[in-house]
């Protein structure tokens, strides 16, 4: 069903959330601060708004993708009449500040649904491209099938918050993945081995081994930490080498260091004959 | 071709590889500092030594897989006569402890294998495991039928040191991605949420980002950093909205402040239009 919809922020994702509404065939009104971005929008048949206000004006369902949340209520502050609209705002944030987005739009009577997007620009419409979602369940179910045009809808709740932590543990990590494989390629780069040719072992590795995160995570969730696998015995003896290694090679140990005063930590603790899983209780500051 | 080899340290990788000799149908003696556990392996077949010198003493080729380099050097004191034999170390160790343990056996008329098993105990002789080696390239040739008794061989160089390299920067890689899962699996824990479950999210969602590490990696061998994907400003942006959520549900962020201390840098020296593989340049102190 074609819908009317508002995009503020045009920026590399609100660029394609805006591209991907248009392609489902939608009718877009887009609002970006710099106007130059508005232009290649227009040229695939969105029809520009010189003010926030004027952008919420046109539509019932208004997507907001700014850089930040301190943004998102710089721009909420110029929307105007906003009642009985819907505001999905898939700016990056905490729990925390979905929850106060909720608060702000309900008392100028508009929905509210957070969103979380697990995707890169480019993956957006496309088949792997999903989208956590939370808050008002009544304005999901509404718009479920407009915001579909993004990727995969997923609901994760009435508290406003819960698609942000959702967002935010998967980007956790990825971040985590993404240092190990900087790392990785930075201590190859000093023996001038291409990283490009070296990730076609990297990938298959770091591959393999995530098999073990539903048994790291089975381990979390009863707390039987004991392993035959690779203990944090065996992972300490070991750490210094990587250390001692980024050092000969020149390459920065910054990442790492905090990691390894884990892994000491852990086995001061008694946790020796456990394995990595025991780890993630540890960064546990309330147990 | 069955041969004799000998085996010394029988840990849980240790045991696994005897294990593995033995299923390929050679003739394994083993040894191991504690000999409770030589048990298993006798059972299947194996001969016990009492002493590191009369296990070499019983192959032409001797493999030794202990806790740290400091052991294998103990171990070595040992062994007497190793005139003509091969010794392949695949206890995780530095490239420079690689070339210096060569050294070592040089000077006591051996040739010497350096290697790294990219393999956990449970996988040894199964379809994924692989070890890199590095050293004598004849003593590799001569052995390498037998050495396949352990998963697929990969020869990266003569240097000794290189097998660790490689070993080491494929294992910092694992490291940065079980510092990823870990600390989303702490962060939905704090709401309840089972992390055996969540990693049925995060899983499939690491895998996909995953793929994004040749592009990565040609970006860092070509130096073209730029990207239209996501900017490290979009990351920087985006990143006080992880501590502040870890500090919210009570979580450390210690694994993640150098990461954040990081990005902030890259920006500072003017690469905010660029992507995360600026980064890996950052961390190489000798550019
Ligand atoms: N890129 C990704 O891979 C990705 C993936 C998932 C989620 N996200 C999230 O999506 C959001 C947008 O990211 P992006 O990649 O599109 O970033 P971006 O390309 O840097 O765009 C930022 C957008 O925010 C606007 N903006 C910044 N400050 C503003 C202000 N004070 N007032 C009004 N508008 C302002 C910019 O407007 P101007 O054009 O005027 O500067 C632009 O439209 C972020 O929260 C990001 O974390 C991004
Ligand atoms: N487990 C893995 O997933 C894995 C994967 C790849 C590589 N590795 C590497 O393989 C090596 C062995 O690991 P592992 O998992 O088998 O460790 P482990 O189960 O803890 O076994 C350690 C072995 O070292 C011996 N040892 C320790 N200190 C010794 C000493 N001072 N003198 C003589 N022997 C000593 C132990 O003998 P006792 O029985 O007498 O204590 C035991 O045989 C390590 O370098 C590890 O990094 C392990």
């Amino acid at each position: 069903m074609t819908t009317h919809v508002s995009v503020l922020g045009l920026g590399m994702m609100g660029s394609a959330l805006a591209t991907a509404l248009l392609k489902a065939g939608h009718h877009v009104t887009v609002w970006n601060r710099s106007p130059a971005r508005t232009g290649p929008l227009v040229a695939q048949g969105a029809l520009p708004a010189g003010t926030p206000a004027e952008a919420a004006a046109a539509s019932p369902l208004v997507v907001v993708c700014l850089l930040t949340d301190d943004t998102v209520h710089e721009v909420f502050d110029t929307l105007g009449d906003v009642t009985g609209k819907t505001l999905v705002n898939l700016t990056n944030g905490t729990p925390a500040q979905a929850r106060e987005l909720a608060a702000r739009a309900a008392d100028h009577g508009a929905h509210y649904l957070d969103g979380g997007i697990m995707a890169v620009p480019q993956m957006i419409a496309g088949p792997h491209a999903y989208v956590f979602y939370s808050g008002d369940e009544q304005a999901y179910e509404t718009h479920r099938a407009t915001l579909a045009a993004f990727g995969g809808t997923k609901w994760t709740g009435t508290d406003p918050g819960r698609a942000a932590l959702y967002d935010l543990a998967l980007l956790t990590g990825m971040y985590g993945m993404v240092v190990g494989v900087l790392q990785a390629f930075a201590l190859v780069r000093t023996e001038h081995i291409s990283a490009e040719e070296f990730s076609e072992l990297l990938v298959p590795w770091v591959t393999a081994m995530l098999a073990s995160a539903p048994e790291m995570g089975r381990a979390i969730d009863t707390g039987q930490h004991l392993t035959d696998v690779s203990s944090l015995a065996v992972n300490q003896a070991a750490f210094p080498n990587f250390t001692a290694t980024f050092r000969d090679q020149g390459v920065s140990p910054e990442l790492f260091v905090p990691f390894q005063a884990l892994l000491d930590r852990a086995i001061a603790e008694g946790h020796a004959a456990d394995g990595l899983s025991r780890l993630a209780d540890l960064l546990t500051v309330e147990r």
